[in-house]
């Protein structure tokens, strides 16, 4: 186990210090290019983020972390209301039974669900599954409420847990066996319409994870072999880290009619025929945060975006001698009631740490901005301010704080997407031949070529390449494809993005 | 299975009408005071609150259901934020080796723990418990996070689903074997410290139960034999229906050290002592809704104070003739407008249904407030408003809608927690001697009597009266109580609430 900070703290209280000592910072003890994945685990622990639990695979949240979700399930639930999307909560346990009503889906999932099998001190007469995803309970739902054109569209949606008992080695957030998500569930009368929601969530995500994730996102369509069970088409939002691996944030498929024939849920059209419904299902996870910390992190740990970040500006007061300690409280609490009504900002005022250690602390932890003020600035009447990802110190006038502070937050929200977007561009090639294709993967590339997008084809990809995949084929497509396709030579359909997946 | 209101409107469909016929409403077929428990079950399924699901005693929460608890926790939030407490999320699956180890606990919630055994084909080495409440996974992580008193209090607090697998008789939202609910738990340095933060808790508790779901609280102490597994002792709000039953809607525990002596959560204090912290958890859960129905519908269905309500207003245009329905509808879209930025407000427009079948879906779906609009009033300068609690009509001239909306949403909320209190008070007595008790109780009354408060007499008493117990103890005491206990004759050492227990 690595050293907590409150470790830390608990040295201090055995000296019963009254004056802060040189304690060490348990900071980030890797770089993150060196060792991404030991990177990862000590940025999540020692930034407060995640712990873990007795249970491998299972993570506690913590609040910091939390704070971040909340703010997602504020921003997607106003998008979603503005779409006729109404939350509600399904049952968690589901009998194995209609778990298996729709085939395709039960193969997906079945390897993977977490079964209760006894209740108290009984057995249960049928094994309930842990949701592993709610098609499922819901459309027996949907088979009951939906019965003339006027109950369409039906737009659901529910906060919640899911458990899936995955074999694979467990990282925190990125692949653990329960997980917080949103699913959405829509039925329609026509296919177009379904087309149009599954498009239109896919926007919504896009749009969410660029404007508040700040992460660049390629959106497009999964190949076969990478689709949903059960839908007929999965779109997705994915992006590619500059370590050089791709990663799916989130998907919205299209259901077509799999499931709504296999629930039994049909409407009576204007002509009186029994017509079967077009549904769709979309959903993200709070794995879509561990893509954001190991997408924008550095070697001191956490950077995030102002619009997610849980602490947005910290204040650290500075005075080594008592007569100076009042002036600069006051001054600094000042400045803390000028700022918290419209940002999250936290004062540290602990006495047992340095000023240095706690600029240390709080550029792990990820505030987005430094406030540092001393009885030398209050003389000038001014600050001195730091912006995370800039990591340069400003001279700021006291009067302007808050005008400085709004912009520099705003200008860090734009200025971290258009530095991931630009490195994302940088990583990516076109290649035309096999050849390229080999030696753009060996060098982490993301990879944009002519493909056949046949399963087989994939298959023979992940095997030769040690696990690199098609991600998404984009939305935007050129007019014809000029050369064949550069995997097996067979005729291309698609142009795709192709790399090694995380 | 009960008619659906859908099941109407594809009668509808057959005909392929163009004008709204006489379709009956598929309204409460039962008077509440004839059959409460099918009245109940009735409002759940025809308000479209409550779905059932193929596991008994698991439910689904619709989205008028799941807006109100929505609410709850928009409001709750706020409250818990202002007193330092974050939100987290622990783990659901507890081993049951860490559920074992405080030894009340596991006693009062095995026989009720849904088990996980399986995952995916494989067997699990140890069954997980589904959290029945996570006092055992948050303690664990509690222990590694406290060291000093400069780590108290925490206060931590998670919304989420929990799991009762109870064997009595499931009923939807007061009964039920999956529930929703908020749990808090907090750590602290002193006895006197938790035992402030338990009562406060309470009180937080008690007047989000007055102020938003108009309830007559009770606010008290539990019987020795009532406290909860674990605590050494716990605080409730209760209620009494008019129907003659007491309930407790939520509770707030104060668990001494019981829980960090088993897990060993203790810091350092000034003086280098190790000492175990002094602990609380408190919750509410979606039962409090079951009862927020239970109290206050009638034989229409729903009746729902302002503040909860997912409907506030809803407007029926009245038209019979073609050339009247486009000046009415654009006076009813008027005044919708006008309404919306404040107020919850449907326009029912939906051609098929008579202004008469839509007053009275809308009356058992409990909207607060009813804008009627025909021709003849728009030629006054008027609409006919209806309040759901009152049900008198009154005209309103036009310009004033939103004014007298407002003002009588606010004098509904209000007048609903008066009149509540009113049959509690009426229904209360007090009683010194045995006999007047079991009348009492015959006569469905709440009771207030000196008590011994040992836990044989509770037991005692509830087999004499099949079910009647002590509610709680209420915080206000005489300074000296005049008689015996009116149960058993020892001495009185409180005055409790008792009653029969819903």
């Amino acid at each position: 186990m690595v050293e907590q900070t409150t470790s830390s703290s608990e040295k201090q209280d055995k000296k019963n210090a009254s004056k802060p000592e040189k304690v060490p910072l348990a900071g980030i003890t890797v770089k993150k290019a060196d060792n991404i994945s030991e990177w990862y685990t000590q940025v999540l622990q020692k930034a407060e983020l995640i712990d873990y639990s007795l249970v491998s695979g299972c993570y506690v949240l913590r609040p910091r972390l939390y704070a971040m979700w909340e703010k997602v399930q504020q921003l997607f639930d106003v998008e979603i209301k503005r779409k006729g999307v109404q939350n509600a909560y399904f049952p968690m346990l589901i009998p194995e039974s209609l778990l298996n009503k729709e085939a395709h889906h039960v193969n997906g999932f079945s390897p993977e669900v977490a079964w209760v099998t006894q209740g108290g001190n009984s057995p249960l007469p049928e094994r309930l599954a842990i949701r592993p995803t709610s098609e499922t309970i819901m459309y027996e739902s949907f088979a009951k409420w939906i019965r003339s054109h006027r109950d369409l569209p039906l737009k659901l949606n529910q906060w919640c847990n899911v458990v899936r008992w995955e074999f694979k080695h467990p990282t925190p957030l990125l692949r653990s066996r329960e997980f917080l998500w949103q699913e959405g569930h829509t039925a329609h009368a026509t296919h177009e319409e379904a087309a149009q929601m599954a498009l239109d969530m896919l926007n919504v995500y896009a749009q969410l994870l660029e404007d508040v994730y700040a992460l660049p996102i390629l959106r497009g369509k999964k190949s076969q072999g990478e689709t949903f069970a059960g839908a007929i088409y999965s779109l997705s939002c994915e992006t590619f880290f500059p370590s050089g691996k791709g990663i799916q944030i989130c998907t919205s498929h299209h259901l077509g009619t799999n499931f709504s024939k296999a629930f039994d849920i049909g409407y009576l059209n204007d002509k009186g025929n029994h017509m079967p419904v077009h549904q769709t299902s979309w959903g993200i996870s709070t794995r879509s945060l561990g893509i954001l910390v190991l997408f924008h992190g550095d070697d001191k740990g956490l950077v995030l975006p102002p619009k997610i970040a849980p602490t947005q500006i910290v204040i650290v007061p500075i005075y080594f001698a008592e007569v100076d300690k009042k002036r600069v409280m006051s001054a600094a609490v000042k400045i803390r009631k000028s700022l918290e009504t419209d940002f999250s900002v936290i004062l540290d005022d602990r006495e047992e740490y340095t000023p240095g250690w706690k600029y240390n602390d709080w550029e792990m932890k990820g505030a987005c901005m430094r406030i540092e003020i001393g009885p030398k600035d209050i003389a000038n009447e001014q600050v001195m301010i730091c912006r995370r990802d800039v990591g340069k110190k400003e001279a700021v006038p006291i009067a302007k704080v808050k005008e400085h502070v709004g912009s520099q937050l705003r200008q860090m929200q734009k200025d971290m997407l258009t530095h991931a977007t630009e490195r994302l561009v940088a990583a990516t090639v076109e290649v035309t031949t096999n050849e390229e294709l080999l030696k753009a993967l060996a060098e982490k590339k993301l990879i944009k070529t002519a493909w056949c997008a046949l399963p087989e084809c994939e298959a023979a990809l992940k095997e030769k390449t040690d696990g690199a995949k098609s991600m998404n084929i984009p939305f935007e497509q050129p007019e014809k494809l000029l050369s064949s396709c550069t995997l097996c030579g067979k005729t291309a359909t698609v142009v795709a993005y192709v790399a090694k997946a995380y």
